[in-house]
């Protein structure tokens, strides 16, 4: 176990972290503490923050998160922490330009995700295009954020980047999805040279065989690249008879090949079970949507959506986990395929 | 915002009240600390209390509440209260003749109103015309309670009466539904000389643009009359994938054209969030059904429904409250209708 | 069956009329042969005309018809006929004003039924009113159509009246309906002083227990006076794993308690088994809007739509359709309340 | 109520047990007090433990448990306890032979029952038998399952027997289902000479006219004989805008013939209200599968599965439940019928 | 393709019988060129037969008739035939009695088929046994018929008898099914000692992998026994947007272990392309439900269902159309297994 | 009128042709009297040809047709014919390679479209994606088919390229979808440089505000470049209580900007009404996929699928129906956006 490692060199001494709790069994990944670190009415004009991403930003951190307001409505706000655990957010939410520096909101925009490639943070959302689909913007500087083309038609949901580009290309993951509550849900990943123009489409894994990820599954954070290959956090979602119940899963793709799965962990890794995660606006979600790593140390943080009301944390270590992955993992024919057709 | 003011000229000075805590932020309606103030298992044989309504009467306080029998069939149940908070309640459901004085049961009824109107007291529920609908009846003693006509055909719920007649007629909101969990809902508004024939109907107002009432709405507590117009607090609802979430939101209609909104909020005034609302027979639900108000003051004691399973209260100051909704007023074209096509 | 009468007292020598086929078993209702007597895109700018209703006029017949325009959208059309078979239409639809004389047109309109009670001429249609619902207008000379207060709050289908006043009241049958394309059905009654407010709501009859009319009933032409009671032709529905099919019924309502059904025919009288009736916009329907009938010979002619593609004709005898809807009657429990609750 | 008697002359001394608590009104059930008595995560790769049920054993207990892996996959996993309250189980599932001793695991197995018949242990589940039917198994000592042949096509669940034989044959309730979360319910009955074929199928009991059961009910524990009939706890089910609530009911059925109903309690014996039964994966579920009884005392001992997440225990006396069914009993004509059609 | 016989020993001279028209290609069913052989309203007060078997019978054929009633309801009707083309049907459905000669209706009865085993004459239906299941009586002489004991709980459809006992007992097809149009289906198999109590499940085949059997299959007529096994023809159903669409597949069983499917045809047989398939109460619809058939000559004829209004003929032979199943065999594992897990 | 231009040059002296009929009203759209070109069971294997794209071809047509096979399974076909009415078909469905010449079929394929720019041939299909999506092939000879990159991820439909760059670019409408069928449809708009990488994708236009195209829909043809701007057939489509039923549209698009729509008809082109067009494998549809066209003389022949049976044909010419398009026009406001948000 002790030589997987987290390979993008990337050191983050300041990453927030507690130690594993005594006596914990199953999958090596165990909640924090003092969850939920963002509660309900975080700043005035917004009743919930939930499923967010977050990045180190100049010795300290900074994230883009889904700020549902008290109309209903999400979009994405800016929030700031020195310890990654006690976030400030700006009262306003996120304005967004144009290539030409105009105006350009949009209508509504959720489940942000934030990836930085070559000195570039991109933020990536699902918002309004005629249908739900993704939203594409980018900044250097946190103050401008200049969307780009929205990379797909609707109806699309859950994407996120690759760290960095593969081939040349910048690669994304992506759900299709449908106009409702889509009862479905493969990830898909697409490349494109420019951001502009995106091809090469490839399915990367379906729902699952087991229960806990049989209805429909979608990218959660950014993928980490390890020694084993990209370690992904994702998220599995279950019928019952009273609603759906989303847990957290794991998974590695080959590193060259991130279409084709390398092993596919048949237990989720976490599921509701704290009262944070199990009721709330929408009960028993738990939405990863983005990690902080320390090569150093192999630590992982990991930012969590509970219930659709919280922000919570999580926390594992790279070889910990991936060998959890590895040691149970279960692979389907659509998952180790290279996914054309 | 001082010369906002009640207009009916009715004093309350026993209203049951509390004042607003230190630093609350968004919509000025707040809880009251000692929620619920109905709780389980009130009265044997009664499983729960909840969408219940209350007056003032002989200087202590009566009402009419929804009690969930233990085979599950809601009836109304009659209660008192001195201080408006403390409750007793009848063990016998309330009786019902015809205007002969003959035995008129309804074969149930749930979710009841309670208005004065020149000193008689009407009650209005849903019951079953073969089909979900309107239930009436009226009392002037509390003893004797007398059905009248019901006032439409199937299917219909949350029917509520303005406290006084306008233009010679009586005036009823309801909402016209379908025979399931109905995925719809607009407020319309009907006039009758005579609590016997209806018609003049009007659209008032239709679900939401925001997100919080964009799955339907209903009528709540009757309109409390203003300087401003016509008080409304109502129920929005939005799905989620995990169901119905229903919040409390709040209109001004136009004095003299009841079916004209004026102003209505953008935001909800009260969601889901506390244990009591998040959870219960059916969760996520707050749901008005009376209010108290002190003209002298501007206090208004909201009674709302939490969970189907429990009576909660919250405050607010007429004066506040209006300028709340005024303030964050956005209309659609529907709302600002005459409402007849 | 000799003294089963129609006894409105009104001849009409001149009905279209052909006799009983030989041979003919089952229900004495009989196509006419040359149906369909309107065909497909009668008249510029009109797709299809169906589920319409005719009347004698000054030696004559004129008739409102539906139709649906080459955008899809049903209005209603005037149509003019010297033998009741043969029409001619207007190339514009009707043009409604208010009370006051102003232009007032329907969103859309369509299913309209025509009566005449006390020398007016009344249309009734389902319309836009915020959701599906009963349109109303009245006139002298086929020239002015005043269009009325709407009677019901939506969702409502179906609507007609009662060619005479009982007890000084305009009487109207009407089914309650849902917002799309509505799984149940009942017939109400509802009365009027004054054709602007309505009530004393009463329960007709239900759908059935046999299974032609299983699913959900509709009223169908304006019902016809008789020794024995009110006759009604309704239709009803059944449901197929590929779809609904639409026969018409039978049946006898009190003469002075209309809400209670005297006998009910167990079979249905017509059911779509023609290419008209089989296949087309809507296949499979047939659907009862109006009659024509004869004091003096007892003879009616039925105006149906079949397969909301084409106007087709059935006649009957009054004895004989009377006596074999007596035959044949099988009552329920809900036929037979006076349907109050 | 003094003569009704436990009449299998089974006692249990040891049952656990806790007095009625005072000043409970309603139905004659108290829940233990430390409930649940099975925690989350009770046993290395089981995420939760419900719907389970227990025998005395040896002087102990032993139970077959619904083991939820964190897979999301249900299987069978045998539990021991001193006490019948605190419990510890096996790491493995239990594993099952064919009549030839050939392994023969079930694809998944959830919902079991444990009865025991003239020596021999028998354990009914529902599992996939190309679709969730019953699956029976045998066992005399816990170490080796023998199972039996399906008894059913599918679609079956909630299947469990009597404890007796009756004319010679086996008896076995079941509630035919369909491939999902089946939105309907009634209880049958079937009887067999030899445990592989079976026949004489009779219907037992419906869905309630109530509404605490007006979606499904179906078979919980096995059936305790009794002085006045065979006592039969169950469940039932009602539905809400946000999912369904699952209650337990109480009937007795004839001794004899035991598809007659002869009193069936109108009301709910238990229905959701605490924590561990409100939330969970499965929110406001009451599930029961297993009593224990002591025929010395009456007193019963009720295990339930809570929220599809825990173990819970209720307690009740045979004299004072069977004697609150018999007082609130109500009953349908389907009830009371033979059930053959 | 000479030596594929039928092994029953029964010839059928006078079987009904067209030859093969010039030019046939794809599978080698030929309709008879007079379709329908019988038509609309049959008999008083039956407005459509179809989905109906037939036998060889003292020198003529006789057989037992889907009589749909003119009032929705389908019973059982005998018809008579010289030729087995055109029939005479009795005026009065048939009666049941029980084994004790009581009379013993079913409440409703479709779908029948008709299989002789050991000269006593089987009848089995789709009934109302609190749910839709199948019903079962014996008759020797067509005079009387006496129901047996229902051999499943509900649901169920489809059922059919092998025509003779395997390993001693009776062996029976059907096909579990939903409270309504169930939108799946797999044909499984259950034996009999005694008619009475049923066993040893297991299942044959479900639905298929390629379009025109994707929805559903079900049993059609009593499978035909061969020198290759069991010569099936059974239904396949495929989904649109318009409806369902009913075709006629083919498949040979395992002659020892009939559980086992040796050959599946992967193109439908016969699908709606006539007048007569294509349009009628329901679209779209061929529904075999029993052959006749000459072992001399290997010709067979087979009865089918024609959109729920018709019964039309094809013929075939039996070593054209066994080679044709073989040639286009494709099987999937659950074909090919034993049927028990 | 006279002045209504078809710009690209390309004339087609061979092209089918029927002279518009005497006495047509309504849209300029007329169908060929000896409908249905291709009738059922065209070729050994294949039960169906509709939905199907046509060329002109080395002085003759060639095309590409939906071949619906006996097992249900679509792919394409390559037909040829001299007359473009008359087609003969192979008997192997098309075969295709990847780029580096190895087989790669799709799992299925249906409606195609064939679209010629600079010199090389286009085939766009929907097959499966892992989900429906978007297909895309090339070819020069008709001989060599060589898949290219599926253009987007699932799920899509409907998608037809421009017949020439814009911009540099290549331009691709399509139409988002569902897993199912799909209940709302809007077009959108995306560019290649490549046929690799997609972007600057724009919606084009939603369902309609009319009737007929109310539900959803979908691109047909290939545009035709006129000098008005793109001329577009469309399929439009309604819902009733039995089904959908498809219609053809038109419109016309910006030459410049084609996602701003400039005229939309607001009445159908042609909707089902001829036997082949009412009935089949799904009835009422008329669904257009290609068109032929000559410069010189304005004359359009349309090829239509119709009941995903049949293909048909129909005649119009360029200045008729772009002046009926433009009378009859009625914009949205999402029909003349941009289309970006």
């Amino acid at each position: 176990m002790m030589q997987i490692k987290i390979t993008n060199g990337e050191n983050l001494p300041n990453i927030p972290w507690q130690e594993k709790p005594e006596g914990l069994t199953g999958a090596p990944v165990w909640r924090y503490t003092e969850n939920p670190v963002i509660k309900r009415n975080p700043v005035e004009g917004v009743a919930r923050i939930f499923n967010s991403a977050v990045v180190p930003y100049e010795g300290a951190f900074i994230g883009v998160f889904r700020g549902e307001q008290v109309n209903g409505i999400p979009y994405i706000y800016l929030g700031r922490s020195e310890n990654g655990i006690d976030w400030t957010f700006d009262k306003e939410k996120i304005h967004f330009v144009n290539e030409k520096g105009e105006e350009f909101e949009p209508v509504y925009a959720y489940d942000p995700r934030l990836v930085k490639i070559e000195d570039v943070y991109y933020i990536i959302w699902c918002g309004d295009f005629y249908g739900a689909s993704i939203g594409l913007a980018k900044t250097t500087d946190f103050k401008t954020f200049t969307r780009l083309e929205n990379p797909f038609i609707p109806f699309n949901r859950n994407a996120v980047l690759f760290p960095r580009k593969m081939n040349g290309n910048f690669v994304m993951m992506s759900r299709p999805s449908d106009s409702g509550h889509t009862p479905f849900g493969d990830i898909f990943l697409s490349e494109s040279p420019d951001m502009v123009y995106w091809g090469k489409h490839r399915h990367v894994m379906g729902k699952g065989n087991e229960w806990w990820d049989a209805v429909k599954i979608g990218g959660g954070s950014a993928p980490i690249e390890t020694s084993e290959g990209w370690l992904l956090f994702f998220h599995g979602v279950t019928g019952t008879c009273n609603g759906l119940v989303y847990s957290i899963g794991g998974a590695i793709l080959d590193v060259d090949n991130p279409s084709i799965v390398k092993y596919r962990c048949e237990n989720f890794l976490l599921t509701p079970q704290e009262w944070y995660e199990e009721r709330g606006f929408v009960g028993n979600v738990c939405f990863p949507c983005a990690t902080l790593q320390d090569s150093d140390t192999g630590r992982i943080a990991i930012y969590y959506g509970a219930a659709d009301t919280y922000v919570a944390m999580a926390f594992t270590k790279v070889d910990e986990v991936v060998d959890y992955i590895k040691t149970h993992s279960k692979l389907t024919e659509s998952d180790i395929e290279l996914g054309i057709r």
